[in-house]
């Protein structure tokens, strides 16, 4: 097994839970961290989610075989740029961005050369509403699908043999891998993962601004009203990023949505509410009650 | 404790969780029970929510202290017609519909005056997405808000009476009681409970067009899309009525969220997007994980 030495830079809640996860699995190697919040990433430590703590996280990435970037999409990239002229070509990259197409245009010539160091973009869809290292959890991933983008030329040997491990790793910690192109995943994202973040917000600030005078009101909505607003506590740090990386692929999603919102509003008391119910019941029927 | 005879008018889900609430409160009378719906009825009867099966519900009702109307809106205005008239002073009606508005109007003139049946509108904010008397639970209500309606003239004292003891039951299955003026609860219900079912049912319609041939790809999304379409499996003939009792204020609140995901969208790239994310963060961090 040739990882011996893992840098995690952003050890936030999904950098914190995958150095979590390793150690749950019994990874006896070193995992040194970063985070540009010192806060973040002595939280991560005394967790125990890291082994060291990175004085320099440019000479920990060098010194590492895998690198693990975590944090906000454009954070990701800007270590992209950082780390290419720095790693070498037994040295893998990979990270837990919700994007991936700007991932892999950036890597485009600078990674998986034969010369050059590795790059497996990936995406563990798993996560809480809530981020920071304090929030972390080694079994975040359990039973969740963890995606997986090739990405360029085919990588050096050495950076495929990293990535098979670190493949073999993801299934330890007991989620399901799936491969999916870039521009396939971030359209399928748009839809089951990015949709339901902004409608949740667009719910949440929408209640805000009706009810903000009158908050004891509230409460009195059930488990449907947390559910479907409990999204809204996420981060805007996350999704800004997101939201720039994959716009038109989300604006296509949400205007998909208001039509159909449209479309049920016009027909509350027509026959064609009855087509949505029974379309949505087949969605519900068929397949959501499986988690993969 | 006068109330000793209750007829419950619809079997399903939350009339069969009332009754077996009020068995597990141990209630000592008689429940009897009716359901259009035979094979509803005789699994409520086979969970014990009822004691016993009526042959003819009028009979039934007119026998009982206390009688609770359950299943669609439209059902529950059909009996409001159907027991007017039999029904005595010394007598109160119940309901667990969504819709309090249409209700009242209904009973306008013939429940609540001095020589006439009592009727005390009642909506427990608890619920599932799948219907039916076999799901029903005696815990469905704790830790939920039961909301009554006033409505019409001040019922007559026995009528009261029963109305303050149908109240103690409520709070002993563990439901916080409110009271609202039907308006005021219909507007309410739209924001907080209809615009969820609604949204939860478009996204699932939507999806099932959009993935129907791809349906391996769904299981992908994680907890998120599971709860934002969780309600998408809700039965049509329950929400039918709804939208027909309530179109103008659920019609009001999908217009507002159409408007919101257009901002969003056509902000996906302005600091706009963060004013939406803020506002949406104080929602969530002010009022909704404290569940009344």
């Amino acid at each position: 097994m040739p990882i011996k030495r893992i840098t995690i830079l952003g050890t936030g809640l999904i950098g914190a839970s995958v150095g979590l996860a390793l150690r749950a699995q019994c990874f006896s190697g070193t995992i040194a961290g970063w985070d540009p919040d010192s806060e973040e990433l002595h939280t991560a430590f005394s967790l125990g989610a890291i082994t060291v703590l990175a004085d320099d996280p440019l000479t920990a990435a060098t010194e590492s075989d895998v690198i693990v970037l975590g944090g906000p999409v454009f954070t990701i990239l800007e270590w992209l740029d950082r780390l290419a002229p720095v790693l070498r070509s037994h040295q893998l990259v990979t990270d837990v961005g919700s994007v991936k197409g700007a991932l892999c245009a950036r890597a485009q010539g600078r990674y998986n050369g034969t010369d050059q160091p590795g790059f497996l973009p990936g995406h563990p869809m798993a996560g809480k509403e809530i981020g920071g290292a304090g929030n972390a959890d080694a079994a975040l991933f359990a039973d969740s699908v963890w995606l997986f983008t090739e990405c360029g030329a085919p990588m050096s040997r050495a950076a495929r043999g990293l990535a098979e491990e670190w493949a073999a790793w993801v299934e330890k910690f007991g989620a399901h891998i799936r491969y999916l192109d870039p521009d396939r995943h971030d359209v399928l994202c748009a839809w089951i993962s990015h949709l339901p973040q902004f409608v949740s917000t667009a719910m949440s600030a929408l209640l805000e601004d009706e009810f903000a005078a009158n908050s004891d009101l509230l409460p009195i909505g059930g488990r449907a009203l947390r559910e479907m607003t409990r999204l809204g506590a996420s981060p805007f740090s996350m999704w800004r990023d997101i939201a720039h990386t994959n716009t038109e692929a989300i604006a296509q999603s949400l205007h998909a949505l208001e039509q159909r919102l449209a479309h049920i509003r016009e027909n509350l008391k027509t026959p064609e509410l009855r087509d949505e119910f029974e379309r949505a019941n087949r969605f519900r029927v068929t397949k959501p009650e499986k988690k993969r």
